[in-house]
């Protein structure tokens, strides 16, 4: 398929690879691909700068937002859940309709240090919010819960045996996402429902945060145990 | 140990027979016993009546909140989480100096429908709001992400190989609720830290009930897969 990944941190990356590593045709997608391919700074996880791990990934284009989510079928929105919005409207409402909008961001708040708020909460969610703002796309809120590595390579956690949630109102979107997902290795994709419910699997982050303190690592996933 | 289990309730019942049956020395605490011994109508999620319940466990007594906290080594927050901190006033501040007070409920807001919402959030939690109120009680939040029965019974679900959160300022209170917790059959159980971490226990109550509904059982528990 052809695939947009829109945000180029760590998660972008680790989600573009992964596509391509299973023959996907895939674009990242920036607000501006000069000044990203550009920038020799580290990325905010202390990875490599944007350009060198691109010369790695030289079958992954770099384009706009727009024409990263205008050429593709499937679009993963992997920005900063704080700057989600602002990026889908850069990509368009118009290169986003009738596409599936793979959602993997939680709309943490670091404004007042760490850990991090999380917002909206309860009565909405980020899911739901790009689903009302872009109603013709098919918003499918899935892998938020676990960390990049985790999510495109789930048997490196405890050979696979944890879960995975999908929230959308699309049945046919979630099934080609569950069909990506199986490919990454997940086996137990659970569907919560329609995307009103993504506020139950982003409200699971602060927790995650708290074990991933307790553990000293984010390399794990949770388990619906049944 | 001398425990004292304050809330009537399903999850109050389940509590406190399992730790009768453990051996301890139990107490049900309630606001006014001869009016719950009088009680006739069904609990709220459809159980017997309180009294046909204590008619199977005579050697369970049943005070009030004070007198119950008052004769308890152990005190268990089995109340509904709106009414936890009027539960615990009624019991009072002397009651519970000192005591282990293992806070299992969870602040559910049911006042719009269901799903509901869980309030306080992201900078406070019914554990803080509770060690904060009553300072010389050891706090330990655990217990409150999953239903009753896998409380006492995790080996129920799973062979039991699923987890259990601590959250609290005290090493020695968290000590001896995680041997209860060992009582129970729990084995993975994650100490979170503080009793700030609680917000991280309690967020996950949301993804509950949505796994709840996509599973049509609440018979379940969340493993953190590692």
């Amino acid at each position: 398929m052809k695939i947009a990944v829109l945000g180029t941190g760590s998660v972008g990356q680790t989600i573009a690879a992964a596509l391509a590593a299973l023959g996907h045709d895939v674009v990242i997608g920036t607000r501006d691909p000069r000044t990203t391919l550009a920038r020799t700074e580290p990325g905010a996880m202390g990875g490599a700068p944007f350009a060198v791990w691109h010369a790695g990934h030289a079958g992954i284009d770099v384009a706009t937002f727009a024409d990263a989510a205008g050429r593709a079928d499937v679009v993963v929105n992997a920005t900063n859940g704080g700057g989600s919005l602002e990026a889908l409207t850069a990509a368009g409402a118009e290169n986003l309709s009738g596409k599936v909008l793979l959602d993997i961001a939680n709309p943490l708040d670091f404004s007042q240090g760490f850990p991090p708020s999380l917002s909206p909460v309860n009565t909405d969610s980020l899911g739901e919010q790009i689903q009302r703002a872009f109603p013709e796309a098919r918003v499918v809120k899935t892998l938020n819960t676990m960390t990049a590595s985790v999510m495109v390579d789930p048997v490196s956690v405890a050979g696979g045996d944890h879960s995975v949630f999908l929230s959308g109102n699309d049945a046919d979107a979630k099934g080609i996402v569950s069909g990506l997902l199986k490919d990454f290795g997940h086996r137990d994709i659970i569907d919560l429902g329609d995307i009103t419910t993504a506020r139950g699997a982003e409200m699971i982050l602060p927790l995650w945060l708290r074990v991933w303190g307790a553990l000293g690592t984010g390399t794990f996933n949770f388990k619906v145990a049944r």
